[in-house]
């Protein structure tokens, strides 16, 4: 995001900085631990035992390490498509079997569809990696699309492991739980990662967490992935998160507000320069999933906007090897480039302006 | 180390920090593979090649990492005892059968026996971790000992990986040299691992390498062990390092020079207070290594300092199981905390002051 960080958090780093210590320091997942316990109590309700997390760098080792911990080689792992990369990554480099599941437009959303999965899951998966909010459509699922796949978690013995890092970008419309929430079954085969790296603008501190559901989930995670191989997270990234959780409401809460603004702005400014890009702006998180078929590009549309428009955007094969006509936009930037970018993407269209 | 941070590293960790850019960069690997092998030229005048260097947040994730990609599960693997705790943890820990290679007091230093070593290698090791300078018994190996390894590395097909992350603190009069610089055959099978960590107290910032005597063993570590799992350096400690290895020196040499006073004030306090511990004041670290044996203690040495004197020191068998009449003791403080130290000691014996 294109935003300073909150005010609190930079006192926090300073404060640390002026100390001059910057050898690791113990204790630091028990810090962790009991500022994510106390903000899933204060904002979800969701009672978490400080017993069962795991600190460390970034969300990415935690999939890696999950995977590696809850499934073996040529297991069938889901993911919906498409996806952050890291977590198709995560399943291809571990040598486990992909098993994608679409997300389709209904119309209104990107959704699944629950005979898709019901198919996957009679061919066998073990493990099943979800994200929520989804990276990259925005979607917040709702409680009956989590009840759907926690039901079928428990019925057919799937271990769940939930990207939540995107939980504090869920727009004020929108109602977000975690999914591990849904209740104690589901919560005793499900694995939680999160971070305030990204809802704070903080991924070069590492700090970053695993939350299991029960002891035989954490214990089998540490049996087999030696903690020492992950590293503990950064003292400066502690402290930064415990002032963003405790402090940096209000902050955050601007920034939504910012973010929603910026969603509204690209919303006007696509319907005017670019009706043919078909997309629904995200429940949550700053990106918007572009559908651009329509234009009929005879190349991938990011290699297009690159190239005829000098607008970087993700590509949207990054996300699903098929989706070369989707590109990923972030719009966490100010309104001078947000309307820069349509208007130069709108340009190289041939749209006079 | 009691000693605050070098004003170069403090003011770059303060130019960062208020710049207010907290999130992940790109290039990190490669400034810090630079900075690296500027310092590895001028030093030692050793050329290092950038392009075979990954770099992570610690050491000790770089030996995990390099017995998971060097070794298979039992397979065997040679560690001189007593040693950092994490060598041996990580052969243990992921399940190959440790070797260990005896440290012996000889009457002037510890050194390891190659009729010894020649045993371990006949028995099938594959891989040796070296710690060089060595922790806890701060022994610069001499290149008449390096070379006897190294002679045994290539003759039995073994890979060396060699922690030197305390090579920046090698006393005066002493002369070191990076193991894998011994010639392009011994380079060729070692894996080097080094950090600014601990010479400038900069652990918490996260930022380490490893440096790859070949591409093969490069491409051998990033096959068998996801980058993604040991996840990136932080910025923040990119830029500590690369301003404590390019404009560090002064500091460094100051600090040196504090810790050779140091370990000749300690020398001089044992000497005359407590006269029956056995030790050799290091070539390198801050660490002395006491052979309490001749105290005749009731109680491992660290139990009875810890709880007779209140002083804490590492206990013996943390570096060997059967060295709990051991204590390893850091010296890098004030005179004042030093003196006190000793005396309490003392007086815990039942020495009048």
């Amino acid at each position: 995001m294109d935003f300073a960080i909150a005010e609190p958090i930079r006192a926090a780093i300073a404060q640390h900085c002026d100390a001059g210590e910057f050898n690791a320091l113990p204790y630091a997942n028990d810090v962790l631990a009991h500022a994510f316990a106390a903000r899933m109590r204060a904002r979800f309700d969701w009672a978490v035992d400080t017993q069962r997390i795991h600190a460390f760098g970034d969300v990415v080792q935690g999939l890696y390490a999950s995977v590696m911990a809850f499934s073996d080689p040529e297991d069938g792992v889901i993911v919906m498509t498409p996806t952050y990369a890291p977590l198709r990554d995560a399943v291809l480099r571990l040598e486990r079997r992909l098993l994608p599941l679409p997300m389709r437009d209904d119309g209104g959303r990107y959704t699944f569809d629950v005979d898709d999965l019901d198919a996957l899951l009679s061919g066998g998966a073990r493990l099943l990696l979800l994200c929520h909010p989804h990276n990259p459509t925005g979607r917040v699922f709702t409680h009956e699309e989590l009840t759907s796949i926690a039901e079928r978690a428990i019925a057919h013995d799937l271990i769940v492991v939930s990207d939540e890092i995107h939980a504090d970008l869920v727009f004020a419309e929108q109602t977000y739980r975690p999914f591990a929430s849904l209740g104690p079954e589901i919560a005793g085969r499900t694995v939680t990662l999160s971070s305030a790296s990204k809802s704070f603008n903080l991924s070069g501190l590492r700090c970053a967490l695993a939350h299991f559901g029960s002891a035989a989930l954490r214990q089998r995670f540490e049996q087999r992935v030696p903690s020492a191989l992950l590293g503990d997270p950064t003292p400066l990234g502690v402290h930064a998160t415990v002032a963003a959780w405790s402090e940096g409401q209000a902050w955050l809460d601007a920034a939504r507000a910012q973010l929603a603004a910026c969603r509204a702005r690209l919303a006007a400014q696509l319907a005017a320069r670019l009706p043919e890009i078909r997309w629904h702006p995200p429940d949550a998180t700053y990106f918007a999933w572009l559908d651009c078929e329509a234009l009929q590009l005879d190349m991938p549309a990011s290699e297009f906007f690159r190239s005829a428009a000098r607008v970087a955007l993700s590509p949207g094969e990054a996300f699903d090897t098929h989706a070369d006509r989707f590109v990923r936009l972030n719009f966490a930037t100010s309104d001078v480039l947000l309307d820069a970018i349509v208007e130069r993407m709108a340009l190289a269209l041939g749209r006079v302006g």
